[in-house]
């Protein structure tokens, strides 16, 4: 009974944080029970005429209709109506049917229940009519509810009069303290929704490629929210849609007046952004990899691929800044250039050491000319040609000679690491034992190791072409910024132009 | 009016088609007016007591938890029975208080659904609580209806009591008739869902391949159903839930009787399914892609690619068709055997021929030993060791001596090539200017060219983390039939066998 008690206390303090957190949460709820609390006084209303009878039909209406935005509010509304109309007049017709059938008219009333039923489940299935699936259960709702009360009091055309002026009271009490108390706009829900998207993949960007770099030991079922900020990204597809059906039917309101199409804009940026996310997931796919490459090797395009990221982030970072604030780009400055140079960088250096991803031992047009039976090659690779950019410390490059020199150790480190990935991931090839020690295919083995070198120019291969997309999500913003006419960025003049 | 006339004609066919699809829709509002129908007969039921005046809530209880499955309809009616329930027993309370306020009762009634109307709306809002949303919306309702009707008759008591019967009464026929006649399960919809993502993501798989290898012009809005499989696969998450949601509720039932933890079994077999259809989403990100490998580079690795995407294709089938009949694997033989042999030589021929993947002109220690400068290196190039495997026309492999002797064609050729890729997506990098034909920037283009190259590293790599992958399904495969107890299959013993 205590840990029930210590519970319910848990749930009390959860809840009151919700609303501390989100303070529209509670507006909703006041709204609603005021609506309510409203509606229902109708039901005291017991003179000159009996409304209150039926006041229940208006209280339906309100519970039913009243929702958390103000767009969801109107669709509600929309169907509700149309719902209701349709019953109206199918009513009125049904009625005038079951007087004139004289003693037959339950039949006639039960079988066109039976058919109203029929033809509301069955259309109600239509793939185009999923968003009106809540018309047609009103439509039946309704139906029923003005059958039988025309049945009751024998007078149907005073029954189906009276409920549908309570519904129509009902929608438009609930419409009015809606709207005009505090409203809350799917809108404004649309666009936090989209900055928010470029913050999350910026974080996850930046994640991936730190934990990569890092060589995290991944759990496959592990949520952690630095990667996991582009699932958020990727599944935000549905609640994006929800809102932006929303959203359409909501007035111009605030800071939004400008634009007809604003939100469907944001919505095609959103997915230019889901395009790159795309990216961001295979990268974390490299990460969760059955076959991963070693972590000297990574080690060698470290602050390439690091600086590419930063960047990148910087650029979504910047436009998701602009986007909230509702600001255009500078036009003065090209916002990519800094990461295309470091995305350049990336690729010269994977140009300039290819050669510990590939696997040149196995090259049908013969080997390159490292000697390394020589045993003074480590010396002598010093004497080799190097490209015109010099190599610094901090670039911590692996000498392809001393890593071919120590082939067997490498081997056996690289075995050491495949089995550690081995055991807590599965087995590639499936064939190879690793278990008991003994390599008992050195092609094999090989095989795999060149396949592991190879994975890492699939990492860098995927960066770069995230920061191809990029451009994609530039120009998206762009077109939506000149299209809603957003507002100049606020040009900060340095005080020395002043003086001169 | 005509194209009215035409249109309805149209909708009224399509949906013909629709019950011819999937009678069970047909089947389901039958149902739904056959149990609408039963309980609107509660309406003539006059003598010996006034049923008539309260059937209206028989026939709301059947109407909204009247659902297309049976899970469905037992939440919505576990939902409707909790929800009901909390509301008697607050109607009764407030019941009481009104009665105890005197003069003052209006007050307190309205005071009571402000209060019900707030918590319940505000609760759930609560993120644990959304699949308890229509539950609330029950209580407040049925609260509403309590309090209302016991306010007009003056007698709470019997007016809560009463419709609290009939409530429980339409629940009862609602549930009595949606699964004794022609049930729908949940269950089987799940079944068949996971065995048609095996089934996509195979054509899928197919598909990407040999769209990549023909070097289709993507156009990124198109829906290609071929190349789409993937993401029917991936869009499938919330449906499996909702169906699971569903099916968990569903009583053991047909061939499903075996197990308890059957649904949530292939939920992770489906979830294992979608770690691969990432890497075929991946894969198609190669062929939207902004950066793009040169058509003849393509052609080299031709054959390896279709023949890996085929086995492994050929493997989600065979899995797709055994647990279509529930069937266990075939003990005796390795179901990736063929698929891992194939993309070991995938692998194998990479190795061999990785000098096309990557610009070793520019390798810090020093270029391969072809000395493309000498005439003679065509010729000079048969002389060259090969590998162990024989190269076959079949193979077209490109000569790298050729490739390298005739550079500046290639280059020219590989510029027409990016030139038109760029016309079609955007700029990269941004800041090559190949619309006016020169190339300004030699280094630039050249790390263009070998970022394209490399993008076919990265198919290729992406390609074999898909096999490996594969191994993750067939484990998961395998402890599903074990713990489901799947029958196992049927051995054909060939005519010889049993002569001698």
């Amino acid at each position: 009974f205590t840990s029930f008690f210590n519970n319910l206390q848990d749930f009390a303090k959860k809840a009151i944080e919700m609303g501390r957190n989100d303070p529209r949460k509670i507006i909703f709820s006041l709204k609603m029970g005021f609506a309510l609390s409203f509606v229902s006084l109708l039901i005291f209303w017991k003179k000159p005429n009996d409304i209150a009878q039926f006041a229940i039909w208006a209280i339906l209406t309100v519970l039913v209709m009243f929702e958390f935005s103000i767009g969801a509010t109107l669709i509600k509304g929309f169907n509700r109506g149309l719902g209701t109309f349709c019953a109206g007049m199918l009513a009125f017709i049904f009625a005038q049917l079951a007087l004139w059938a004289g003693e037959r008219e339950r039949v006639v009333i039960v079988v066109s229940i039976f058919i109203v039923a029929f033809f509301g489940s069955y259309l109600k299935l239509y793939p185009t009519m999923a968003p009106y699936e809540y018309g047609y259960r009103v439509f039946i709702l309704t139906y029923c509810i003005l059958i039988v009360a025309g049945n009751r009091t024998r007078e149907y055309n005073v029954a189906i009069c009276t409920r549908l002026a309570l519904i129509a009271l009902g929608a438009g009490i609930c419409l009015l303290i809606n709207i005009s108390i505090y409203p809350i706009w799917s809108g404004e829900d649309l666009h936090r929704l989209v900055v928010k998207n470029f913050m999350d993949l910026a974080n996850s960007l930046e994640g991936c490629i730190n934990g990569y770099l890092s060589c995290v030991e991944h759990d496959r079922d592990a949520n952690d929210s630095e990667y996991n900020g582009y699932k958020s990204v990727i599944e935000s597809t549905g609640r994006e849609q929800t809102l932006l059906g929303f959203a359409i039917w909501e007035p111009p309101h605030g800071r939004y007046r400008m634009h007809k199409n604003l939100w469907r804009d944001f919505v095609k940026l959103s997915s230019a952004l889901r395009h790159c996310a795309f990216m961001v997931m295979a990268l974390h796919g490299c990460i969760q990899s059955e076959i991963q490459a070693p972590p000297e090797k990574r080690k060698v395009f470290r602050n390439e691929l690091k600086r590419v990221g930063a960047n990148a982030a910087k650029v979504l970072r910047e436009l998701g800044t602009k986007l909230d604030k509702l600001e255009m780009l500078d036009s003065h400055e090209n916002i990519l250039k800094e990461v295309h140079e470091t995305a350049q960088h990336l690729q010269k250096k994977i140009d300039h050491k290819s050669y510990i991803l590939v696997n040149s031992k196995s090259w049908e047009i013969g080997k390159p000319n490292i000697n390394h039976e020589d045993s003074s090659s480590e010396n002598g690779s010093e004497n080799l040609p190097l490209s015109s950019r010099s190599r610094s410390l901090s670039e911590t490059a692996i000498d392809i000679s001393s890593l071919q020199a120590n082939w067997p150790q490498l081997a056996k480190e690289s075995s050491e690491f495949t089995k550690s990935s081995f055991r807590k991931q599965n087995q590639w090839p499936s064939r190879l034992s690793l278990a008991d020690g003994d390599i008992a295919d050195t092609c094999e083995m090989e095989t795999y190791l060149s396949a592991s070198s190879l994975s890492l120019a699939t990492f860098a291969s995927l960066l770069i072409e995230f920061v191809a997309r990029l451009q994609n999500v530039v120009d998206n913003f762009e077109e939506l910024s000149q299209r809603a006419e957003f507002k100049e960025p606020d040009v900060i003049i340095p005080p020395s132009a002043i003086k001169s």
